[in-house]
């Protein structure tokens, strides 16, 4: 079940916040990843399927820095060849920011190659120019130690824990200024098409409460009239 | 013994950094809401009465997403009607980020009502659109669940724990770069007083500082030319 | 000891990840100042030798307000006089940022005597002051209750932990958006030096990457093409 | 609807754990208070509707010693008046165990009271007579400090956050080795003789596994001889 | 490289204090699992390979309690059938003890298979039940709720964290009153042949110090008489 | 000032709890040492004058095996000669319970050169042999691993952080089953008085509850008649 692009261009244009309640009302409690935060603040939606790294702790002869002479080692051949463009590139760090998830150039090869955002329950190292690059990217804190030094590359592609969520390769991610949701995969175009249908509301909502009207009645809508209304406002903005 | 005027326009122009200093030399130690931070950093202090909001943790029945539906429900009702204008609304969250204490449409509102602003010790979700609102406004860090997650609303102002701060309706909250302070309602007038005061000698000794001298004799003021000389410094700037 | 200008330099230029890669390969894994963000990331780097002063918990009879009238007292004394131009002043605050380590005004008298930086594992308070200042800072988060809460200022320049990394007087403290890293100081010659050679090849590397090239062979530069292409790279560049 | 005889009777034979499967079959997941231990591992269960008291940080100038003098003081006129005989008394500390809770002189009044237990999420200080005393206790760690160091009591008898889990008035508590559930009140008595049931079926089940039957068919009942095999054995031992 | 008997003798009769001593002098740093406590701290030493469960947080969808009626749930085919008998099973329950990892059904399960111990860096259910088993069980703290509320069993025995420290499948893990280590599978031999060596030392140390001994020269045996009459008295003891 | 025998004494006979009430009456709040648990909870009170070791994090190349061959490694040399007999040996180990802070040849080293006894607010290794010694033990956790892996002894006899409190050398220590509290030299002997008078009352209201009596106006006693029976008490139990 592929992220359809129609799907992924409407889960551009709705927030964390409405996906998350979205799926609330489907009993899904845990789908937040916790106390992450976008380098970049002021960059638009990120959106794509999880591609995963599972790390574990390092263990010291396990982890020499001629490690990374072995292309296949897999956080590496994860970032040069496994993960799809398109993709979110989503770190099992353990919560540890102590030591890096990943760096710069690491980073810049997954945007070069088109992959589409990366996540880590760690840190990043080379913080501030991750933050100008393009691609989006999420973190808890910034983390100068190579990962070499507390992460053991372990496997790519199988389900992960990532800030006390669950996530399976192929969930949709979708991160912007309040961190990252886990879109289960087989939900992702009702949970899209859903949250879509939220956000005009809550852009009218908005728009009213801004305008000083009250809440009571306009969210939720309880009173008919705020139906009414927002049937109008959907017809002149077009949505 | 309501927040006056004039007590106002004194916090708007001193430090929580001062304010705490002013309550230590009476005995109070613990009335700094610990690790809140300001969502739009650029925003001059946050000066009212507290008004608040409990929460205890959710119980799965009571919270489905219907319950808002119910204009009496605490937290609506709180941002409907009874926090009053120029007031602070500080919430327990339990230091509990994990789902949001409550989105930029309440806040909106808030701010539409005239509230002075809004603290949390959990989080706020949509804290990008809030942190452009003109209302300042205070968490831990962004939580974009549904408060119906993890937050049941019991009831409003009532005392709370805020940040490991005791926090009683009509204390005076004050907030700025550092956080957030609470100032007893009784002492109101007489920290603010004091703390323009001790402001005065703070910006005079900066000024001093960076001119070069040296903070012998003059952090704190033991050296009576430091007094001689603060005097005529006031004169010349009108304070 | 002492640093050399031309180790300064050097260390000016580049970054904390790359400096404790450089120490990982000696076998030094904890010299990371855990869990510290500078207060203004647009800074240049942070360079110079540890001058530290040691704080317990506030015994409430040892730290009335009055303390400070003390020019002995050693947090002051080490400002006005003690900590050498040039210098970090770093501050062990035990992790605890509920009260302050420093304000506003003792980090502008740093400043004003030539203090190369300021770092601490807890917090400053009057943080948007210090952010605006020219001498770069780091810490926890701010705090902006007075030192004399929580911490009672004991002694200085001897060897402390700091955000669980151990700092000795002498040793080398580099800091920029990653965070502060510790440099033993018999070490950061040879640091110096190894960590501006990576410097220039990561950067070739980050140019190549951006240009479309696979990290195969190139980082790490396991393909003898990748040397001499990056031979050919520094003599254009002059590096 | 108060704690009818025959549920109380029933729940004091099975245990938090059972009881929690038999919440999380009917979605609630988060009513076990986390992280309380008993201080006598070795006393039968805990049962009791609860009383809440609700502590906030403690404000020092409303905290002397003096005040336990006014016998109206929420804590006090809760251990002697208020909370009834049967009851479990609940205590929301905040989950800080810094200050005491309570010590051994309230307990032992509640326990000559004929309450049936006491449980916070803080700590008791004079832990080791606690534990001697015949009424149950639970607590997260001992905690010697007086609770006006850091507990400053509010009311009693409202709903609370104890250990992350929501208590309501009237919820029954039940504590065994594994901690304290909160089971709401409307689900007293179906939870108890549901748990009753399971208990029955994991004691059978549990005696085949040490005589060494297989738990594949058996735990879960897939197979229909297990419960034919359990039909046999409840009439045996007359269950 | 199977565990041997006679590594296996040897290492029930050390401690995981020694072991980690001569990991230490190894290199190895992080072997020990953090944080989690024997259930029954009067058992010998827990001593097998490590056959490993990997859990991640649990999506609600797919842990309803019918889970458990598939014989192939990887918890339930790995007590049943796949760890094998001697070996310890270990489980990654990311240090999340708010629901169980196991319980006591399980547990017993394991215990007449043969199974040599069980360690979790979550916790268990039926922890009291779980104690008095003649099989050694660690974890961090009791937990009721099933573990179908937190944890998902993703998979056995590939490579884990628990407690911090790495786990690989076939790893040897000793458990005593300190706690469980990880000793890489291909070290266990040598490992477990030094402990004994330096335990007989420290049998001697314990001795003589108790005897009233000063440990200068004797721990570490820097004066050659110590070793002199450690020959002696291995002979004396017949070690 | 050293600890009079009387008072040592005196101490030996009253709680940790009462204790801190004497000292909260003085305005101190922070004199518990946080999180410390006694290795053997049947030990009679520990008390002593403070004899401090201070550990900051350990830097590898400074911290090899071997380091322990020097018999003026402050660690070794403490226990071997320092540390006078009747004191109480204080570890600070930054609350750092991964790695040991000692273990139980040291331990027992300490107690046949009659030191009172030892707290850490980290981990002893050996833990369930030091409980086994006559010398009482206070730490957070078992630890296994060599003090080396974390910790690095760099003085002793200097004032330092231990779980949260200020510690001086010569502050006298008492322990019991609730921790550990700091009283500061000076006020030694006024608190253990204080700390008698009350404990006798504490005793007779103890008495008095477990017989039925009402906690109003005797505890605290503020019904006249409840001195009136104190007395009578007293002099029957020749208290």
């Amino acid at each position: 079940m592929p992220l359809s692009p129609a799907t992924r261009e409407k889960l551009e244009t709705v927030s964390t916040a409405t996906i998350t309640t979205a799926l609330f009302k489907r009993g899904f409690r845990i789908q937040m990843i916790q106390d992450v935060y976008p380098l970049d603040p002021a960059k638009p939606n990120m959106v794509g399927e999880a591609f995963t790294l599972r790390y574990i702790p390092a263990r010291e002869d396990l982890n020499p820095i001629t490690v990374f002479n072995d292309p296949e080692h897999p956080q590496r051949s994860a970032v040069e060849r496994d993960c799809p463009p398109g993709a979110v590139f989503v770190i099992d760090s353990r919560k540890d920011a102590r030591a890096a998830s990943a760096g710069s150039i690491l980073v810049s090869r997954l945007m070069m190659r088109g992959v589409a955002g990366i996540v880590t329950d760690g840190g990043f190292r080379d913080a501030a120019e991750i933050a100008k690059l393009a691609i989006p990217a999420f973190h808890h804190r910034p983390a100068a130690p190579t990962n070499l030094t507390l992460h053991h590359a372990i496997e790519t592609n199988v389900p992960i824990a990532c800030g006390d969520a669950p996530v399976f390769p192929g969930d949709v991610i979708v991160g912007d200024g309040d961190g990252c949701v886990v879109i289960p995969a087989h939900l992702a175009d009702e949970i899209a098409a859903e949250a879509v249908e939220m956000t005009a509301y809550e852009d009218f909502a908005t728009e009213k409460v801004l305008e000083g009207r009250s809440i009571r009645g306009l969210y939720p809508a309880t009173d008919p009239q705020s139906k009414i209304d927002f049937e109008a406002w959907r017809k002149k903005k077009g949505r």
